[in-house]
C-alpha cells in the first residue's frame, strides 16, 4: 500500500505579518497562511467532526471567509451579491445575531459544499476583499480598517483551531496519519526550574494604546498583588510523569472536587494523546505515535491536572495579573506556529530568568474568564465575541506552538473550560512570597 | 457556485446477474455494480457516518472486500499475504469470531485510507480473487463457490445498504443534493385496493432446493395458517396522508405502546424524509427534494408507523407466512435496483391479483424475527451471520427499490428493528377471513 | 441498635380463593392478601422507587383500589363521589383512555397521601364496594361480576409485583434488610435431569371454557409443533454457576448480539441480586443475604441470560406452544406465594416426568409475546390491558413463588421485555427431537 | 379524605444561639432547632430525594450526628464504640479522607435505618457529646471547642439545606402539600429603588478577629475596588415580571452563553416554582401554592437568570468585594429562618440607605468563587471543607428567610454552581459610578 502522505511539504509563507505591511499585503498573508496549514491534508480529513469542540477543516476555511463576507463585504461592497444563500446558516459560528445557525455538532455531516467548493468560495471572498481594499475611499477604509483587523485576527484563532482540530481528527485513526513529520530531536538535560520572585504592589492590567486588541483585554485597571514567585520555566513530561507514577491521578485530596469527576467519568489516567504501550508511554504528535519526551514541556492537560499537579508539587497555578505583571516586558519571542513545529520543545541554554513566556503552550491561570471591571461588550454582532463565554472557563496566558507570534500580546487572555484538553495547554508554577 | 453533480451517469451495469454466466463473470458483475452505485459520490461523501446505523460509502466498499480477503483469499490462495495489517480492525463489521473491531458508531471518524486508497484495496482483492478462481483445482473450486455466493449475496446486500445510507447521508445536508436525478412522473390515479382473499391450512415454508439461500430460510417446516385476505397493492402516500390528517400520529389507542413512546421521543409526524415546508408535503428523495407523490407508496415507515396505520385501517400486518403463502408463486419483478429508479413508483395498470409484491418497498409483517423450528446457524464465523440477530426485529418481504432482482426470493427474511426507518420500508394491509 | 424488624408474622390468610367461596368472600380475600404482603413493611418501605420498572408499595396499594373505583365505583355504584379529585392522576397506571397520569418513574417522590391515608382510601373502596356487591340488581351483578373478576385478578398480578419490587428495594440497601426471614434449609441432592419427549402433531393452543383468562390467552387456534424434548426439572443454581466458571459471560459466540451488548453496557457478570463477597456467591433473598444455594433454581435471569445459557448447554428454550403442550394436564401444585417461602425451593423426591412446571420461577420461552391468530383486544379502556405490549417482549409460563396458585393457568401468558431481570425468573431446557 | 397536617406547630426554640450561652447550651439549641424544622414532617417525607442536589430530611439528621461522632467522639471520648458500623458508609458526605461513601445521588433509595432510628442515633449522639462537654479536662476543652464549633456552623447550613430540600420534596407532589402555613400579607407598595454610591479605593477583605469564621473567608488582604453603586433594596417579583413579559427569556442578548443554553435545555421561562395557572402566575411556597406577590423579593433564580435580568435592567451583578464593603457595616438584622417566614418578605419603610441586606435572599454575586490570595486549607479531612469546591460556582451573600441570624457574617461566602435554583437566590442591582 502506498504511503498516504507526501514525504515534502512548502515552508510557511515567507511575506511576514509585519506592521510595516499594507493592509492588502497582511491580508494576503493571513488568508494564505491558512491554506498553507491545510497543505498536508487530503480531501477525507477536511470533513470529519471527530468531537463537538472539534470543527472540520472545511468549515473553518469557510467560516473565515463567511466572517469577511458578512462583516465587510455585505455592508461595505456596493452591489456584491451574496455568494451562496445557504452559506450563512451553514457557516455562522455563534453570532446569533446574524442569524439562524447550522447546529455545531453536526458539522461533521456534511459532505456537499466540497473543499475544492469551499476553495472556490475562498477565492472569490479573496478577490472581492482586496477589490474593496484597493477601491475603498477614505471614509470608507476608515470604517473597513479595523473590522479587517478583526477578521485577520479571527482567521488566526481559526489557524490555532484548524492545527489542534487535525490533531484530534489525525490521533482517533488507529494508523496514526502524521500531519507534517519533524524529525526526533536528541534528547538533552533540561535546566533546573528556578523561582523567580516578584515585588506585590498596586499595578495596572489590561490592554493601553492603539494598537489592535480584544474587547476583554479593556479597560485597563488597577488592581492588588501580593509578592509571589513564579518558576523560571515550564513542567517538563519528565516532571508530569513522576506525578502519574506517584498515583496523582487516584489521589482524591490533589483534586478540585469537579476535577477527580471528571477524571473518573472521563476515565483520564495521563494528558490527552498518551497512552502506554507495551509497557512505553506514547504520545501521539502532529509527527505521528512518538515517544514520551522528558525534556519537552508537557501539554494537552486539562485545569483540573494542572491544578492538580501544582498542589501536589506543593505550588500553586499563577493568577493571570501575575502572570501578566511577570511577562509583559519579555520579548514576545519562542516557540510559534511559523517555527513549524507544532508541537512544544524542550528549553536549551537558560541564562536565568523567565524562559518559555510565549510560544510552547497556553499555560493554565488560576483566574475564572470574567470581566475587567468597567468593561463594555462592543455594540452589535461583533460585540458576541468574549463577554458571553465569561463564565465557567479559565483564562491562559502566552500562547502556544499553534500560535501565530504576530497574534499574541502580553495582555491576551486565552480562555477555555476547565476540563479542555485538545489545545496545546501546560502549565508553570507560583507560590506564595514572604 | 457551480452544480456540484455532474448531470449524467452511465446506466446500470450491462452483463446480467445470471445463472447462465460463469462465476467469474458474475463476481465482477457483483463488484463492477459497487461501483457503479458510487459513480455519483465526490470523496467527502464516501466519508460521512450521519447516524450509527449508517456507513460511510468508503466503509461498505471496503468492508465487502475484506470479507473476500478473509474467508476466501487468506484460507485459499497460496502464499497470499495481507494488504495491510490494520484493515481487518477497521473493516470487519460483527464478525466476532474474526477478531476485535473498530468500534460502529466510529466509522465516520476515519479519513485515511483515503477513497482512492480503498479502490486501491479493492482492486487488489479483485485481481487476486479473479486469480484464484480462475486456477483453482476441482477441489479448491467445490470449496469456494458457495463461500463466493455468500460474499456476493453479501455485497448485495451492502449495495442495498450504501443506496439507502447515502440518501440518509445527503439528506441532513441543509443543500439536500441529489444522487441520480430522475424526471418528475405524472400523476394517475391508483387502482383502487381490493382483497385478494387465501386459503387456510397447513403448509410448508421456508426455502427449499440447491440455490442459493440464508441459513434462517430453513429448514423447511409447517405451519398451520388461518385463512385471510391480503390487499391487492401497497399502501400509498395518498392513503397515508388521510391517517396523518386523521390525528394518527396523536391518538394512542392506534398505537402499541412502545410505538407511541418512540414517537414522542422522537418526535415523529410523518414517515422519514417528510417536511411539511410553506404548507406542502415535501419528501427527500434520491433525485433531491420533490413533492409528495400521493400516487406512489408510502415508504420509511418504521413497524411502529405501519402497525398504527393498519389498526387505524380497520385491518393489520400479514405474518410473515401469510405473505410467503400468496406471494410465492407470483413472478420475480418489480421496481428494482436495476431500474435505477431508487425510489418506489407508482401502481399503474393493474390487472387483478397480487401487485407489487417484489420491489419498491420491503413490506413489513406482524412476525418477529425467530429461527425457524429446527433451526441449526452454520458452524464457524459465518454462522454469526443471522441467527444472533433473532430478539426485538420484525421479518419484512419482498425487497424494495434498493434491492438486486438477482438477491430477492419468496423465502427471503430481511428483519430490522421496529423502530427502523431509513431502509425503503412500506406495508400491504392484512385481515382475517371467515 | 435495635433490630428492625420484628421477628414474628402472621400466616397467609386462611380464607382460599376458591370457586365455592361466593364474590365478596373472594374480592375480601384478594384483598386482604395484598394487605398480609406488606406486613412486614415500615411505611419509609412503602415510598421508594429503586428503579424505573419498580413502583412504590404504596402506590401498589393506591393503585389495586383506583381500579376498583374507576371501573366499578363510578359507572355503577349510584351517588358515589369520588375519594379525591387528584387520586385519578396520580394512581391511573397506564390506561390511557381514562385521562391523563403521574409520570411513572416519579412515583417514588412523592410522600403525601402518606400510607396510613392510602390505607384509609383502600378502607373506603373496600366498604363501597362490598355494599355494591351487597345491593346489586341482578343486571347490575351480571355486568359488575366479571369487572371484579378481572380486578381480583389485576390486584393479584399487582401482589406478585410488590413482592419483586419490595425485594428490589430492599436489596439496594447496603443494610440488606430481610423482608420475612426464612430458616436455612439443609442442602440435599437434586434429581438427574431428564428429557421427557413429547409427540409433534397439529394441536390446538389457548384458553377454553367460561372461567376466568385474559383477552391474550384467546383465542383457541391450531399449531402445528414438531416433536421435542423437554427438561425434567428447571435449570439450578449449581448448573448456572458451571456457566459462569466456564466463561460464559465473557464468550460471545452463546450470545444474541442485544444480548452480549446488554451484558457488557450492564456490566453483568451474574443473575441479578447475587455477589461474590470474600470469594463466596451470595445472593440478596427476602430473607436477607444469603450463601448461593447450588440445589435450588436459578431464578433473576433475563432472556438473554437464559438463552445464552441454553447455548452453552447444548439446548435452547422451549417455545411457549411447547411449554403448554407439555403442562396443561400437569396438576397446579407448586411453590406459590402462598406458601410464604418468596424464594425458589430445591426440588426434592422427583418421581418421573416433569416437575416444577408451575411455581418457583416463571419459565423464559422464546416466543415472542405476540397476538393470537383471530385476536381482538376487548373494548374501552380495559382492552388497553394487553395488546398493546405485544412487541419486543418474551413469553414467560408456569408462575413463581411470588404468584398466587388461584392466579396461575395452563394458557396463562406472562412477559417480559429480554433484558427484564427483577422478576423471579428461571428456565428449563428443551431440544428437538427426532 | 382528613388534612396531611396538623393546623398548629411550636414556636421556634426559644433559647438563643448567643455568645453568652455556655457551649452545652448552645449545642441543645443548635441540636434542637434541626428537629423543630421538621416538626410537620411525616415519615414519608424524611425519605425522598427529589432531585440529586436534595438529601431526604433523614440523611441531615443522621449526617450532622455522624459528624459528631466521626471527629469529637471517636477520636476524644474514652472508650466509644461507634453506634453502627454502616453509618458512616451510609451517612458520610463527601469526606473522602474518611473513607467510602454512600453514592449521593442514591440517598433517597434507603428505607432503613427508619427515621425513628435516626432519631435515636441522633439522641445517643447528643447524650455522648453532652458527657463529652461535661466532662472533658481543660487541654481535651481546648481541642474540642473549636471542632464542636465546626460541627454546629455545619448543622446550621444543613438546617438551610433541609429547608430548601423539604420545599423541593413537597413542590413536585401534585397535592402541593404545605408545610408551615403563613397568612397571606396585604400587599403593599414597596419604596422605589435608589442608587447607593459607594468610594473606591484599596480596602482589606475577608474576615478579621478570633471569632468562628470558615477557612475560605482567610486570609484577610487588599484588593482596590473602583466606584460604584448598590440598589437600596433586593429587585421584586413585579420587575421581574417586567422581564418576563418583556421576551426576557427567549432574547439571548441578554443572556451568557452557557446560560441561554441551560434556559433552552431546561426549559425554563420564569424562577423555580413559578407556573401560570389558568392565567394567573403562582409559586410554589413552604406555605403551599400562592399568587405571586409583586412586593415580595423574587427567589430561586439562577445565577444565569440573575445576570440576564440585570444586563436587561442596563445594570449588572456586584462583585463579593463590592458587596462585603457596602454591607459590612450594617446591622445583621433581617427575615432569617428564626423568624419562621420561609419566605421572602416585602420592604415597607424604608428610610434611607441599603435595605435588605441580610436575611430574605442570597444576593448573587459576579464573583466566580476563588480562594483569597494566600489561602491555605485546613490540613486533614476538615480542610476539604471548601477549597476543592473552588471552581465554577458563583458567590453570594447575605443569607436567606432559611439561614439563621446567628449563622450569618459580613465576610460569609456562600457559593452555588450558576444553574442552581433550589436556595433561596435573589439579587440586589449594581452599577459602575464615575
Amino acid at each position: 500500500m502506498q504511503a498516504t502522505l507526501t514525504p515534502t511539504f512548502t515552508a510557511p509563507p515567507a511575506v511576514p505579518f509585519a506592521a510595516a505591511a499594507s493592509l492588502a499585503e497582511r491580508y494576503r498573508a493571513v488568508r494564505h497562511f491558512t491554506e498553507w496549514i491545510c497543505e498536508p491534508l487530503v480531501p477525507e480529513d477536511y470533513v470529519i467532526q471527530s468531537m463537538p469542540d472539534v470543527s472540520p477543516a472545511k468549515w473553518h476555511l469557510a467560516h473565515t471567509s463567511w466572517f469577511f463576507e458578512t462583516f465587510l463585504l455585505k455592508p461595505y461592497f456596493k452591489g456584491y451579491r451574496e455568494y451562496h444563500a445557504q452559506f450563512s446558516y451553514l457557516f455562522n459560528s455563534y453570532y446569533v445575531q446574524v442569524g439562524e445557525r447550522h447546529c455545531r455538532p453536526k458539522r461533521g455531516l456534511i459532505s456537499r459544499p466540497t473543499v475544492s467548493e469551499v476553495y472556490q468560495y475562498r477565492a472569490f471572498i479573496d478577490e472581492h476583499m482586496l477589490a474593496l481594499i484597493d477601491t475603498a475611499d477614505e471614509a470608507t477604509r476608515a470604517a473597513i480598517a479595523p473590522l479587517i483587523e478583526i477578521g485577520m485576527h479571527h482567521e488566526q484563532q481559526h489557524q490555532e483551531l484548524m492545527v489542534t482540530d487535525i490533531k484530534h481528527v489525525l490521533s482517533i485513526n488507529p494508523l496514526y496519519p502524521a500531519y507534517r513529520e519533524q524529525p526526533v530531536r536528541p534528547r538533552q538535560p533540561v535546566p533546573a526550574m528556578q523561582w523567580v520572585q516578584v515585588e506585590g504592589g498596586l499595578y495596572e492590567f489590561g490592554h493601553v494604546g492603539e494598537a489592535f486588541h480584544f474587547d476583554n483585554e479593556e479597560p485597563r485597571h488597577q488592581a492588588f498583588v501580593r509578592p509571589f514567585k513564579l518558576a523560571s520555566r515550564l513542567v517538563t513530561n519528565g516532571e508530569y510523569l513522576a506525578f502519574i507514577e506517584d498515583g496523582g491521578y487516584e489521589q482524591i485530596p490533589h483534586w478540585l472536587s469537579l476535577g477527580i469527576a471528571t477524571v473518573q467519568a472521563q476515565g483520564w489516567y495521563a494528558p490527552e494523546y498518551w497512552e502506554k504501550l507495551d509497557g512505553r508511554w506514547q504520545q501521539f504528535t502532529l509527527s505521528g505515535l512518538r515517544d514520551v519526551a522528558p525534556d519537552e514541556p508537557v501539554t494537552h492537560l486539562s485545569y483540573f491536572e494542572a491544578d492538580a499537579y501544582a498542589r501536589w508539587a506543593g505550588a500553586r497555578l499563577p493568577t493571570e495579573f501575575e502572570w501578566e505583571l511577570a511577562g509583559r516586558d519579555l520579548p514576545r519571542q519562542g516557540n510559534f506556529v511559523e517555527a513549524a513545529n507544532f508541537h512544544p520543545v524542550p528549553l536549551t541554554g537558560a541564562e536565568g530568568g523567565l524562559q518559555q513566556m510565549y510560544g510552547d503552550v497556553w499555560e493554565w491561570t488560576r483566574s475564572s474568564y470574567a470581566p475587567y471591571p468597567g468593561y463594555q461588550p462592543a455594540p452589535g454582532a461583533l460585540g458576541e465575541y468574549n463577554g458571553k463565554f465569561m463564565c465557567n472557563q479559565y483564562v491562559l496566558r502566552g500562547g502556544s506552538c499553534a500560535t501565530s507570534q504576530t497574534h499574541i500580546r502580553p495582555t491576551y487572555r486565552n480562555f477555555f473550560p476547565p476540563d479542555a484538553r485538545w489545545q496545546f495547554m501546560g502549565l508553570r508554577l507560583a507560590q506564595d512570597a514572604g
